[in-house]
């Protein structure tokens, strides 16, 4: 079957604030196990499909985090996954029209898988079946949706009301509804015929192409001016003409709520949004006094808690049903039934423009990682790993001037014409505009504190002259 | 008035842990306002007394801090306060006897007023007059006790019963009672009778000697020994053998609650022991939520918490009766009814070995201060700041080199036989075993990133051959 997965990665995540950061989205957390809910999405659907199969669809702006953060050194295959890079964020519809579109110039006849990539699954093997099942009701020119059995009153999710039996387990979807109070959440726990909506399509791609055409015409003449300029000079001058111009809403209100052409599969496998630091809850087992607690924490007699810290010390005593979340440079406290307003907190570091707070400390790079260690008036230190082979850009600042002490590994330096090796435990100094550039030619990572000294030293002080990352 | 004060500043103050660690115990703490604990109480002597007849009583341990602490470069009178060190905390009968045996030998006329380090007083003044009134009962051979009048049950504090009026404001002691429960707590309160047991006294020395003699005459004997020893060249030697054979227990224990010569001045001065994080309602004015917030905090919506942040940023919301408290590498979260359990924290950080929680990151020095910014293997990362003539002792390092990089002001660095100047930007290197010294030749702080190499990395790794401060 010629089936392809589009995972939809453009969000936020504000909600998981101070874990997730505008550079480090809710996606790329590893709130459920040992791996980030993107990288779980996508080993769902390989087990179903071969890597170059998958499509991720993202902003332009999150796109080179995004292929670092799935393309790890070791995972050779995942390199065969697709980045398709939104201009900026336009909701689903749009999204989903931009896949569309590449994929039926592929391929005419196939079918698209459409998930969040920043979802908690908890079985994969009731997801494989789930989809197989909704594949069926595709090739026979059906929207399929996937429902999943409530176990609660819930009042953060839409739901889908199952109409007559298409063919079991598909069925016809009688109507889709929006985020219900609680008392109208209750009834459709004991109506029964009530499912959650939880943001994963199957159907083909020529079928929602034509769906599009109907219901959403503006959008579907947008994306048909990109699918004829794919694979011609001016794909990206189109793509960046066009998509401000899309109709920025949502799949299901677009499309989903006005066709005939529905069916649901109701999934009884362990699903959550994730939507916020609550969520937790349904996705992390619990210890014995009803708590989640991850990092280096001393907790007594703390009860259904969540308590996320890393590597500081966090000491907790006695808490009832309140979530603290610890990050080298940020912490966060408050009850559990406050969760959704840690969005406020976001909106108000950006009005104070604290915005140091909305990037993490550490920061990936494809060469390793740095790591802001502290920042005063004139200086700022970091420390620097060079993975094995790592090998930064050519580059020069003309603000600053760089100490670097080597403190594992070895260095490979660039410096104006000279390239010297600097091994642990030995310095160098890279004075204001002398091009200059590190490496690490050994096999351990290499370490190395850099201390900067300047009038100016944000990021944007950097020439870049030749770079291995096509940065 | 031939009048001293006699500071008690042994206290450990775990209570207020993250804040206070076994290096800066709770007298060094800013909870008050702008000035440490043991500031604001030098400064409430210094309006009735002059600096030299203060005396502090600290252990052997913490003598140094303390100096150093009430010491600092521009308060030039405060060197004159007399710092007396015991070998080693043994409560307040003992620390009072020694202080006792001092004074005696100074002068024998003498009146003594006895003070903790660490209680919070709002009103110098009436503070002042309060003592003025106890000393003219300590005139006629009492043993003076300051009673404050009760705001609520308190079930933390012990009481003190008035008997008749002496002469107003001083009335006889009727008795002493130890911490109640809540219900005796309430009858004391509307008893009318009963004050607080403040912990301040005021005497004359002989007559507290008389007491000690007739109430604890073994630990008097050890006093006698120690005064007789005190200006001879055995005094230290005698103060070492005779000190851990003096009775473990508390003056009231001891003599007041047996003597028949107590007086009590009620007073209704505002004061606190700051005996917990708790206290802080007592002494700190809230915002209109009743919070009490410090430092680089975002909060929504909190009520009647008290949020203590520094440097790194604490975001809460809807907080209700809770205590954040928060440092560069240990936060606390609690509810204010647990805040006497912050004790067990400490107690389970002691016995994981997690002993790096019990000193702060920043270290003060005689010459400056140091701070540990990252530690790894191999390497330790410090921010040494040196003011300006502060001057380290001539060193060495058996186990590490160490890179140093000015960031600010400029170093004089003596390096085995050399001595260069190191200035803003600029760099040098000490090897291992090479006798190095560090001091500031400027008008400025000298500010140097430090970043040591090597096996061993601990404090303890070092051989002093000068040093200005007698270390």
């Amino acid at each position: 079957m010629d089936i392809y997965a589009i995972i939809l990665a453009g969000g936020s995540g504000t909600r998981f604030w101070p874990l997730s950061r505008e550079s480090c989205p809710k996606q790329m957390l590893r709130i459920m196990g040992d791996e980030t809910l993107i990288n779980q999405t996508i080993a769902r659907f390989t087990s179903i499909m071969p890597h170059e199969n998958i499509l991720v669809v993202t902003t332009r702006r999150q796109s080179k985090d995004i292929d670092l953060h799935i393309n790890p050194t070791k995972k050779k295959d995942q390199k065969k996954i697709k980045i398709i890079a939104e201009p900026f964020g336009r909701n689903t519809a749009a999204a989903i029209g931009l896949a569309a579109a590449y994929l039926n110039k592929a391929s005419q006849k196939s079918i698209m898988i459409v998930s969040p990539s920043d979802h908690a699954i908890g079985d994969g093997r009731a997801f494989s079946a789930t989809i197989k099942a909704a594949a069926k009701g595709a090739m026979q020119g059906y929207l399929v949706t996937i429902g999943i059995k409530p176990t609660r009153p819930e009042t953060a999710y839409g739901y889908i009301k199952t109409g007559k039996v298409f063919k079991k387990p598909l069925y016809h979807v009688h109507r889709f509804v929006e985020k219900p109070d609680m008392d109208i959440a209750k009834k459709y726990i004991e109506d029964g015929y009530f499912f959650w909506n939880s943001g994963i399509f199957v159907w083909r791609t020529s079928d929602i192409l034509t769906e599009l055409k109907r219901h959403m015409p503006h959008l579907y003449s947008g994306i048909e001016r990109i699918r004829k300029a794919i694979g011609t000079e001016n794909e990206q001058e189109i793509i960046e003409a066009v998509y401000s111009r899309l109709d920025d809403i949502s799949i299901d209100y677009g499309v989903l709520e006005k066709s005939k052409n529905t069916l649901t599969i109701p999934s009884d496998m362990q699903w959550s949004d994730a939507g916020s630091w609550n969520a937790l809850d349904d996705i992390v087992e619990k210890n014995k006094d009803g708590n989640i607690i991850k990092g280096n924490v001393i907790d007594i007699g703390s009860n259904n808690s969540i308590i996320f810290g890393e590597d500081r010390l966090v000491a907790t005593i006695g808490l009832k049903d309140i979530i603290v979340a610890d990050t080298a440079d940020a912490t966060l406290i408050c009850p559990k039934d406050r969760a959704q307003d840690v969005r406020q907190i976001v909106t108000e570091l950006k009005r104070r423009g604290a915005d140091e707070y909305l990037i993490h400390r550490t920061v990936e790079r494809p060469w390793g990682s740095y790591t802001v260690l502290e920042k005063g008036k004139g200086f700022k230190i970091k420390r620097i790993v060079v993975n094995p082979g790592g090998k930064l850009s050519l580059q020069a600042h003309y603000h600053r001037s760089e100490h670097w002490v080597v403190v594992s590994g070895t260095a490979r330096v660039t410096r104006g014409d000279e390239i010297i090796d600097v091994h642990t435990n030995e310095s160098t100094y890279i004075p204001m505009s002398t091009r200059h550039r590190l490496e690490n030619p050994g096999l351990i990572p290499l370490q190395m504190i850099e201390v900067q000294s300047g009038e100016y030293l944000e990021e944007d002080d950097i020439e870049r002259f030749e770079d291995e990352y096509g940065r």
